[in-house]
């Protein structure tokens, strides 16, 4: 299988320069002296989450033609708003499939891109995407299962890369596996000295069950959807998994209580809202010390896009 | 009165470079389609404000025999953690002279950064301040009322004419005036055509009725203290009002209502934990759209340093 290569990663990073926010890492004076600690706050993305930069990088990738009948995906999280967003910075029409149970708010902000939202049982949003695809001409973008969207990602590794050389640990969260693929690919390649480390919720830990394994494990989604990380609740591809096979150095996970104090520090001590699922790289940073090396870490918060209510639960507790 | 320039601002940027964040300039698709609006997150900064660029700079700019005697400060807030943790860059003392009624967290911060905190009678502050600077040799760095601080802050101006260049109106918080004097000089050297304005609290207006009459207006500080925003309650010098008078545009108030909406805002369509003082600038832009003018705005958050209460008051509102 083809892997995406460092040099797809320096071409998505020009292609995307000026739409994405090339986010600074943030000093933490707080951390232990023995791990120095850096924040990468994709949570400040327009879109409040990493995302944008895979789909801004596949919509960039599409030839002018294909690309004006416009681009199709069906998500009811980050990825929908990531293909609206950078659809509309493009000028093309977006279509995005979502389940009729999505909250009124999720489908608020993906009309607010500009795009169409077709509302759809749970169960028909693949076949209704496909069949917008096939009616309108379109392209589908999918959230993580294409080089394009993996090397979109990887653009976070790079710019770990350039601005901190002498990165020892990367912890960035698991899911789908397009983010982490693309950050594994950028940091291992540039910095072969660093260890990149994966985190999963304990409850949606197939990932590394999986890696574990040497073959991809099922976990049905009742199991996974039992975690408060709602964006960590997909399983790897084959593509994505080889990626990790070849770069990623480990996966931990963190428990449910350890991601909701993560996203309290986030907030007081980094300044950041994050989501569950933002928050899992500083969970293992706090809670999982004996497993990780020490040394410069860098932790990947992925998306900020909460809840007000949880966010004052866990600032409350 | 000889005000700081672009060139003093220019070198401090150079100066400090390395030591603060170099803040991405947000954009928020969530704004007025008329009053595109990007938000400069000095939130981020290590310390969690922009007074580190101050201090910074301030320090550095001593010669390395002044310095090596290390320096003082007083302050109860962001300007102590500031002067603490650039004297640690450098590798000299810091003495900080703390209210002995300022609450511990703010106390073990400061510590945290490696100064030695001295607690004295709220009135005898600046006193035991001046006392300090004589037994040791040391420099104190004053929070605005010094030409270095304010040229260490105005980098923020510089960044925002490097990054928007065609920025129509920025929106900076005003209290003892070195932040917006240094962002004023720098906006409107850069950029003529852009307005620069200031956001007090109604509750802390001295600074607005000063730039109104034309000299600078006492109001007792048991009427600023009124206000939730803690880091706006000092006054105006001569040295800070010399610099409005000549570059800022104007300055609106904004109600202790609308400073905690703001921050709501902040958090939930931001994802940026702002203290009431870092969130006046969007309490403007929300509330006061009839008294600032259209155009691409950039609004200064200046810090994050909030009680996780009230954090949590405000997303439950």
């Amino acid at each position: 299988m083809e892997l995406v290569t460092i040099d797809d990663i320096r071409a998505a990073a020009d292609r995307i320069s000026g739409a994405v926010v090339r986010t600074p890492l943030l000093p933490c004076p707080w951390a232990d002296a023995d791990r120095p600690l850096w924040l990468k706050p994709e949570n400040l993305q327009p879109i409040g989450a990493f995302k944008l930069r895979g789909a801004q990088n596949a919509i960039a990738r599409l030839d002018e033609r294909s690309r004006s009948r416009g681009v199709v995906a069906y998500s009811s999280g980050n990825h929908a708003q990531a293909v609206a967003y950078a659809a509309r910075t493009f000028g093309i029409p977006a279509h995005i499939v979502m389940p009729d149970v999505t909250p009124q708010v999720k489908i608020d902000n993906t009309r607010g891109y500009g795009a169409e939202v077709v509302l759809v049982p749970i169960a028909e949003r693949e076949s209704a995407a496909l069949e917008l695809v096939e009616k309108l001409g379109a392209v589908l973008v999918p959230p993580f299962d294409h080089p394009d969207v993996i090397a979109g990602q990887g653009t976070i590794g790079l710019e770990i890369a350039e601005d901190l050389p002498g990165v020892e640990l990367v912890l960035v969260p698991v899911s789908g596996g397009g983010l982490s693929s693309g950050i594994a690919t950028a940091v291992k390649t540039l910095c072969p000295g660093a260890r990149v480390v994966g985190v999963e919720p304990e409850l949606a830990g197939d990932a590394r069950e999986s890696l574990r394994a040497g073959t991809l494990v099922d976990w049905p989604i009742e199991r996974r959807a039992r975690t408060i990380a709602d964006g960590l609740r997909s399983q790897l591809s084959d593509l994505t998994f080889a990626h990790l096979r070849a770069y990623l150095d480990d996966i931990v996970t963190v428990s449910e209580d350890e991601i909701r104090t993560a996203m309290g520090v986030l907030a007081t001590k980094g300044r950041l809202v994050a989501e569950p699922s933002g928050a899992v790289g500083l969970a293992a940073y706090l809670s999982r010390v004996g497993d990780l090396p020490r040394g410069r870490t860098v932790i990947v918060v992925s998306g900020g896009n909460v809840a007000p209510s949880l966010l004052a639960d866990v600032l409350g507790a």
